[in-house]
Parts: structure tokens; sequence; C-alpha cells
């Protein structure tokens, strides 16, 4: 017998019959034995449709209250999953994150998970209850509902997954796994059986959109086994069948995997570029500039400053697009005159294009192939960003799908052979 | 300055546009100095939409989680309309049930709140802030999610209004008071100014949806002085306008109310008759029938034992029509076996009309005057029960409408001189 998490995403909880499939699929583990948590989503369009409704009442609704109004997607679906299981014989009982509790802090609208207490959950199991906890949700120390951003459930199904030590967190999504870039841009894309953690993390820190990357985060930091698989399956489909499928997310460096230099493309178009021109070069001008970004609580990405010329520099960093303007007025308003810069350029047309692979690590030459990929489509490189495992450009976003194309067809991503060494 | 607590009902809060009115007639009030509480319902439609996804997903949903479902409704129009108000400039802040808190028992689908907790509430308005509260529900000693019923949200506003000993509690609703009966069917049917708060109560419980029976239990408990009235007026009325119109419920009895000798006919169809035949008649039987109804959380109203014949009688008694079929369970698996009786007989297709008016205390012949106009009509009259301020019938539900129309007519209550008394 073993604890196991499932997450379900909002597809696969967006109808009366969606929600009664996936009670049907945990009523399977459950009587096979298994220790069940289930973190569904909302109900699909549910989030949008309660985000439509502020935005159509306040263009800039306050963040404590769009938390308050968001919350009820998860709590509403979590309630409709309990009585399904219930209506199938299975005893169960929906928590809220303020239940639990979840506690977070008090960044609403992108709060981040402090501490989970599992008494609660591990009483009802060990009472042979299906334990269903809203995902997206906590609590602050005010007593305030937190909301963890767009794709938080499955942050919350992973923390509560370390929170409570279970053998593995199984995502199901609309998906059937981890491809080598979205098939959607690349149809030759492939399945990944078994991606590594840090592979991982640069994927969906790099725009994937099959995990967010605080719940790899969070899976890395606690070492939680995950598995992204499809819930458009038989719910009934075997277990040995189940936990053979999807993407294994693995913290063992497989020896295999080395055969592998690059093992996926990501992509993000939620990108926007700002320089400051001519800003004197003194001690202390990066933290004048991202300090106050900071604490406007609006994420960096990459970060340039180049050689300093007569003793000023130009300084570029790359932002979320949604923060696009706010970055732009703090700039314009506060921190362009604080520092003196000449000038403020800002570019919301721009993509980040990235290869992502631990073979990168003991193989030398990858980033100049990527860059001589692009350049032979004719695509400027606006900035660079390099790990040890990844290479990132910002490119024109007019140029990503063909960028991805390119790169996929450059590294052999299109060929079984690359991926022969996985399992 | 007072407190004021502001309640809007379903409809009120129907659309982006309607809370946007809510907020404009709330901030009114704000701006003139009082200090408001606001306790809204669910968008109109909200409830019968989650109740219908319970529904299709169990025939019976489980009241835990249906509680943890309905909440939500509320929940989602609160933090709206803490934006309207501070997209209009006015600070705001909602709290849910558990929040406030407002602790309710467990009866999960039918709470009743035991307390509420205004410190959280004062802070904020003593802060300057509008504070909205969710209406409906409530946490119970384990920390779950309570709800109180159909129309509960009357009773939270009111409750609100007695824990902070608010100045008036306003009900805005989608009628413009309280009417010497229901208008849709009889068109005669007149505005009371001032109805007091017995007859109010009579009104309440008799089937009149103007008001939640145990909003106005609680508005006679702490004597809080409510007045229900219409959310379709311009919101930026003048503020004298608006706190003399619709319908105060008042504790003083005032002198000119004696012209009146009934002040409305009130119905309801939501009414099951049941009868044990031949039942033995022997001390104790009617516990012995009543008291696994109350156990299992039944409602029972009216209760008649005809006098013993050949040492057995006929018990009879009506429930609300939602509860008559676990009833009959209760009656054919159990309390019948039980006590021995020969037959149980039921009918759901019946219905209970009203006369109400504290003028009934000191003038005689008004049951009988009620009698003769329904037989008058034909109407055979099932089961009677009285009060010091009240009549009731119940009679075959087809002829409700006939009923009341008769009645109305009858105590000339569609003659604007039955109501001069009034203010």
């Amino acid at each position: 017998m073993s604890l196991i998490v499932h997450k379900y995403g909002g597809t696969s909880m967006g109808s009366v019959e969606r929600i009664q499939n996936v009670a049907r699929r945990v009523a399977k583990w459950h009587a096979a034995g298994h220790q069940v948590v289930v973190v569904p989503s909302a109900m699909s369009g549910e989030t949008n449709r309660l985000l439509g409704l502020a935005k159509e009442i306040s263009p800039q609704p306050d963040p404590r209250e769009l938390d308050m109004l968001a919350a009820t997607g998860e709590q509403a679906s979590s309630a409709l999953l309990a009585m399904a299981l219930m209506s199938q014989g299975v005893a169960a009982r929906s928590y809220t994150g303020w239940q639990v509790p979840v506690r977070t802090d008090s960044s609403f609208t992108k709060a981040r998970i402090k501490s989970i207490d599992d008494a609660r959950i591990r009483g009802d199991l060990d009472a042979g209850r299906v334990v269903i906890v809203t995902g997206f949700q906590g609590i602050d120390e005010e007593g305030n509902i937190t909301t963890l951003g767009r794709g938080g459930s499955d942050t919350s199904a992973v923390a509560v997954a370390a929170a409570m030590k279970a053998h593995e967190c199984l995502i199901f999504t609309d998906v059937d796994g981890v491809y080598t870039t979205d098939p959607r841009v690349v149809p030759e894309a492939r399945r990944m059986t078994v991606v590594s953690f840090e592979e991982m993390m640069e994927m969906a820190s790099l725009g994937s959109k099959v995990l967010q990357i605080r719940s790899v985060e969070f899976a890395g930091k606690y070492h939680v086994p995950v598995r992204v698989l499809s819930s458009l399956t038989d719910p009934l489909m075997p277990l040995e069948d189940e936990m053979a499928s999807g993407t294994l997310i693995t913290f063992e460096e497989d020896q295999k995997m080395e055969a592998a230099v690059v093992s996926g493309i990501a992509f993000s178009r939620d990108e926007a570029k700002v320089t400051l021109l001519a800003v004197p070069d003194t001690p202390g001008v990066a933290y004048s500039i991202l300090g106050p970004v900071a604490a406007a609580n609006i994420d960096v990405d990459m970060i340039l400053q180049n050689q300093s010329v007569h003793g000023t520099t130009d300084f570029s960093f790359t932002v979320n697009r949604n923060d696009f303007s706010r970055t732009l007025d703090l700039l314009n308003n506060q921190i362009g005159p604080a520092v003196g810069a000449a000038q403020i350029v800002a570019d919301d047309k721009v993509c980040k294009v990235s290869i992502v692979g631990i073979g990168m690590r003991s193989h030398v030459g990858v980033a100049s192939l990527m860059f001589r990929t692009l350049s032979e489509e004719g695509i400027n490189i606006q900035m660079i960003s390099t790990s040890e495992i990844k290479t990132s450009v910002i490119i024109n976003d007019k140029y990503m799908e063909l960028a991805v194309r390119a790169l996929h067809k450059a590294f052999g991503l299109d060929q079984d052979g690359s991926q022969q060494g996985r399992p």
C-alpha cells in the first residue's frame, strides 16, 4: 500500500461526465489498496469566467479580492469530485486550502507555500477515505485566502506529495507526457518516457506549459517523483499500464541518457524586453535598477549589461509580458530618472527559445550549432543567456515557430535515434 | 453616524452592471458618513447552477460537500462587490463566513448561527472601510463550511446587525416591500409601510417569500429594526427617501394598527401531509412518532391528533414537501411498524393558506369568516391550526390561488380603507 497523490487539470474536471471519470480512476487506485490524495483544478473555463467578471468590474482588480474570487473555482470542483466518489461508494472528503491548512505568504495572486499541515488529511486517509484538497490556494498569516497563480494546482499537488512523503505524484493532464517540444509547433515532436529533474526544471522555466515551474522546484527540493500522464485514457486501464505511461521526472541520471545531447526545445512568447541606454556605470547601478523592480513583485528573467563605454553602459532585462506596462511605468517615472538613463527602449514583441539537455555538460559546440542554425534562417539574436544545461536566446517573436522547428531538426530530435538511450 | 447593514439578494447582484449599482448605493451611504456592512447573496442563478451540477453527479449529494460547493457563490459575489466598491474609490474588504467567523452548528445545508465575532469587521469599519460579509454561510466547530439553507443570507444580515447592534438592517430585494399577499396571485395586493414583528413572523413562517423565517426570528430576539426595500430604484436616490421606502418591521405596536383586523394572507405550496391511521392511543405515542422525525432533522409544521375511538387514534402532521419522501420512508420502514399504525396515508398535493393580523387578538369571528369564505368557494378544509394572531388551513393545492383571492377580498385587504391606520 502506497500513498499516491493525483492531480487533475481543468480539462480533466471540465464536465460532470469527466468528473465522474476522474472518480472512477481514483476509485480504481483506492480499490487496489492505495491511499489517495487528489488535487483538482477548477473546471475548465471557470477561472477565466471568474477573472472575466473581475475585469469587467475593474481594469485592475484588488489582488486580495481576486484571490477570494478565483479560489472558489477549485472549492467547487473539489466538492463535486467528493460527491462523485461517494456516489460510486468510495468514502471521500474535500478540504479547501485554509482547512488543511496550506500556509502561504501574502503575495496575493502569486503566493508561495510555506508549510502544509498533514494531520487532518492523514486522519482521513487512515479512516479509509480518499482526501481531496483544493489546488491553487492557501491561507496567509492574517487568515486571508491566497492563490498560487496560474497552474498553481500542480504546485499544490507536489507540495502535498512532499509534505506527506508520497510514493509518487501523478499529474493527469490533457497531454500524454513531456515532449521534445510543443507538438502543435513541431509535428515531429516526440514524447520522452523519462526526463531528468534538471531538464524538466529548465523546460518548465523556459515556457513549456506542461508543468508549472514551482511544482518542479518543489519536486526537486523534496525529491518527489512526478509523473505527467493523460487523463483521457480509459479510467479503468490496468494500474501497471498506467504507471508505465506518461513521462517520469526522475532524480537519477541514467547513464543511457548521455546519448542525447539536447533533450528538448522550449519556448515562450510571454516575454518583453526593456533597455536603459547610457546608464552611468557606477557601483550599485544594477541594484538601483532591479531593486525597485523586485520590490514591485515583478520577476526579472534575463539580465544583460554591456561593456562600459565612456563611463556609461546599456542595461537590458526581460520580464513577463503581463508585467510589461507596469515595468515600463516604473522605468519611465522612477528608475530611469533616478539612475540617469539617457533613454528607455522597450519591446514586447520578443520571444525566448531555448535548447535544453543534461548532455550539454559533456559536449562542446552545442551553443554554436544553435547560433549557426538561427543564422541560416536569417533570425537575429537579441540577447543570449546560458546555464550548464541550456542556452536561451531572445528573438523577434514572429520567428518563434521557425526557430523552434529549425532547432528541433538540427539537434536530431525528430529522429528516433536521438532518444534511443531513453527507456 | 450610524452603523447600517445592507443585504442584497441574488437578483440585485445578478450581473456586473447590477453589482456596480449596488456599489453606487453602498458608496452613497458610506459618503453620508455611515458605517456600512454589506451582506450579498450569490449572483442570481449561481446557486441553482451549482446545485444542478451536484444533482447531476449524485441524486443525493453529501450535505457537507453540498455546503462546500454552494458557499462558493456568495464568496465570489462578495469579492466582486469589494472590487466594484474599490473601483469607485471606496475602501472595502470582503470576508467569508469562516473568516469573520460566523460560527454555526453542524447541520449541513440548514445550519443555525451560534455566534458572530465582530472584532475583524469592527476593525475595518473603524479604518473607514466598507465591510462585505458573505451571506448564507458559516463554519462549524470542526472547521467545516456550513450553509444556512435557502434565503440564509437574510439571516446572515440580521445576525450581523444584531451582533453589531446596527441602527437598522436594510434588506434590498426585487420587491419594494411586504404586501398584504403575493401580488402575482392577487393583483389588488397592497404594500404595507409598517408591519409588526409578530405579523411578519407569521407571514414569513407561513410561506411569504419576502424574508426567511429565521432572519425574522433573529430580528425579534435581538430587536433589530429591519426594512425590506427595493434594489431596483435609482441607487443615488436621496437617503431620506430611501429610509422612508419599503416596509419597516417594527417592535412597537402602534395604536393605529388596531384598525386592521387581518393584515395579510400568507400561503405556501411547499407542504405535504402524512397520516398514521388507527394508532394505539397510549401515552408517549406522539413522541414515538415525532421523535424519530426530529432526529432525522425534518421540520414538522402542523400536528393533529383526533379524539380516540375504540382505543386508537389517527395522527396527522405536515412537513416541507422536500422532506416528503424521507418522511414517508421513515414512517413506512420504522415509525409505522414501531407504533403499530394500521395504515399510512400521505398527500403531497396540499397547500397552506393563512390569515395573519395582530388585530385578531381583540376581534372575534375572524376564523369563522375565513371558514365561511372557503366554504362558499366549495373548498374543503383538511387541517386547521391557529395561534393568537393567525389561522391556517391545509387545503388541496389546486385551490390555493382561489382561496387566497377570496380571503383577500373577504377581509377587505384590496380596499385602501383596511390599511388607512398605517402611516
